[in-house]
């Protein structure tokens, strides 16, 4: 499997595009993205399970009964959630595009993301729908991710190439993240696109299957947004023999969109509103999957490790503190933790209790930009990995005065 | 009932102290605390369910076993937990403070607060607890809770007088809170005294019963600690007649307790760390109390919504969000919200839709010192209140670099 460019155009028979057309006042920044396959493809999702959900979302569990799309639009600057209208805009999206594209309405799938409970006026989105249209193309993959950030700083994408049956398949996304960043079955805005040929509810066994261990293993600051959505589209066009059961290729299709998953959520954690750091908690040892999980996401999430993170504090007692009320059942007395980076490894608890080490060594490692968390259980031997990010002044910053 | 001065020595028969013993560098601040009572008494404690538990804890347990104790002593500046000799230094606390009061080892209370995970010497608290005890006073209520504060602002006590039985009763309280405060069956430290006579087992059952709607239901930054105590110690010196069973009496002590422990939870809300606000999270309208409870500590718990309360930003799209995926079986479609604040009240979510309203007014609102976030879920007439506070530049500040 090989690491190319082109987002989600790299796979064949995708064009993609973004541009300003209203929704955000500032005309710097695009708030209207496409992505179009060619032919009519496959297409699986997954949502937030937040009660709250956003219009859009009604409209996609509708469209994609059948398990098949072939665009995906997103505005960005208004989630279009808590609206009393909000349905009948996002079905009149999802119909005007269709239109503009001449394919059905039940083929689009629609999504928004910004402030909630602020009514989306259908003007400017109607008006941008041609150029946006007109627009398309293969290296339209920067613009259609442009047009989906909101408080990003950092465009997010990421393909790869791999192989089916003799045939040469791509797998290609973008995502935004930034804030509200808890995703629960789900996350923030990703659209993925791929050329191979996969029924619907492969595709679908495939994408639910890898969130539990990919963007359900993220969080920025604990909040669940209302419009987490992950799509992925699969058009055929590699040509390899259509995967309709859990067979070799499948697992090969899986492993490439488990790295296109993990390169995604590396690059929202590492881009968390306000955040200097991405931090990887590693767990290893666990008694069973569910208590690795648990105590990954549980240190990640918690505000003062996140904290510390931030000031390069080698406060460890906070891992600890966040694993023992984590919930998952773990012999705290057995657990080693360690802090890593690009400068080296320092041990700073064994079987519970603290060692001594170097206070010096400890702060060079912790002031790089990428910092792993290491945790073993010392309790089995299983393993998983959570993302998040340090929580920062900018964090508060950012989220002090959001709507203004 | 009345609320009175005199913290944890307003009741009958109770001194208190605080030193400075040496864990703590600066000599500005007390790090060594002590309440005792004359005689006896009947003694309840909750703790926190955090799996990692402070060594101070597991002596307490054991302690309590007989539900008597006469006096509670407790440093600040380290946590005592996760050292390999915890448990050993938490008994030669206890057993100095024993020998120095002449009373038994088994009716001492031990508490520990700050740092995890770093060794605690014996040394300074021996050579505290001489002075700390030739200084017991009743007016000592003050230095006790200089003693137990670690990033805490403001002292926190409170104390209330009520009739049981004839007899003027009195119950008080000191607390700490800041930082890692999510307590789970218990809060950070809450030392409260009585000289109401009350069965032990009574008395665990009224505070057992009261921390649900009070500390439970109280959170600074979703981190449950490792040393969470709450304890009560009521010694019968108001002559009121014993109460053994749940009657009219008790139905009033439990009235007493719960003003004490709702003063105390505003109290170390509003000085959270870094907070600049107290939040207050009114659920009415519920179906049923647990429902009402997880909406409220939601809403509380969410650092979005944190965040804009510290912007004095009407962002309500995150009170509904945070009901929306707090777990609570709600109608999301029936869901009023309002700010209000001592300059009035605005509605801002209706039926689960916002509504026009004034952004001056409501900004002027929300740069109060104290918001309560009002939530009407119209599904039935049960109450929650949460507690909490806004999340700030100096609660990063603050925990970025708590050690050094």
């Amino acid at each position: 499997m090989k690491i190319i460019e082109g987002g989600v155009c790299a796979a064949k028979g995708y064009r993609a595009n973004g541009v300003h057309c209203g929704i955000r006042k500032s005309r710097d920044k695009k708030d209207l993205a496409l992505i179009v396959s060619e032919v009519r493809a496959s297409c699986a999702a997954v949502y937030t399970t937040n009660l709250v959900k956003g219009a859009p979302i009604l409209v996609d569990q509708k469209h994609l009964a059948d398990g098949k799309a072939q665009a995906i639009i997103c505005n960005s600057g208004n989630a279009n959630t808590c609206n009393a209208n909000g349905t009948e805009i996002a079905e009149e999206m999802s119909r005007l595009l269709a239109e503009e594209l001449h394919i059905s309405n039940d083929d689009v799938v629609v999504s928004s993301t910004g402030v909630i409970g602020q009514p989306l006026e259908i003007g400017p989105i109607a008006a941008g729908i041609p150029t946006l249209v007109a627009g398309l193309s293969e290296n339209g993959t920067e613009d259609a991710t442009e047009g989906i950030m909101t408080t990003d700083t950092v465009k997010k994408t990421v393909a790869v190439e791999f192989e089916l049956g003799g045939r040469t398949c791509r797998i290609g996304g973008i995502a935004k993240g930034s804030g509200m960043i808890h995703p629960n079955m789900a996350t923030m805005l990703v659209f993925i696109t791929s050329d191979a040929a996969i029924a619907p509810d492969m595709l679908q066994k495939a994408l639910s299957g890898d969130i539990q261990s990919t963007f359900n293993m993220l969080s920025i600051d604990g909040d669940t947004s209302t419009n987490d959505t992950v799509v992925v589209m699969a058009n055929g066009l590699a040509g390899n023999p259509e995967i309709t059961r859990d067979c070799e290729d499948f697992r090969i299709f899986m492993e490439a969109l488990n790295t296109v998953n993990v390169a995604l959520c590396r690059m929202i954690a590492g881009d968390g509103e306000g955040a200097t750091k991405l931090l990887e908690c590693k767990v290893s040892g666990g008694r069973d999957l569910a208590s690795a999980r648990i105590c990954a996401k549980s240190v990640i999430c918690s505000s003062l490790l996140k904290a510390a993170m931030f000031g390069a504090d080698a406060n460890w007692g906070r891992v600890m503190c966040a694993i023992g009320y984590s919930g998952a059942d773990v012999d705290i007395t057995k657990i080693d933790v360690a802090f890593r980076s690009c400068t080296g490894t320092i041990s700073v608890c064994e079987q519970g209790a603290g060692v001594e080490f170097s206070e010096d060594k400890a702060k060079e490692i912790l002031l790089q930009k990428e910092i792993e968390i290491l945790v073993d259980l010392h309790d089995g031997d299983v393993e998983a990995t959570a993302w998040g990010c340090d929580l920062t002044y900018d964090y508060v910053k950012i989220n002090g005065d959001y709507r203004t």
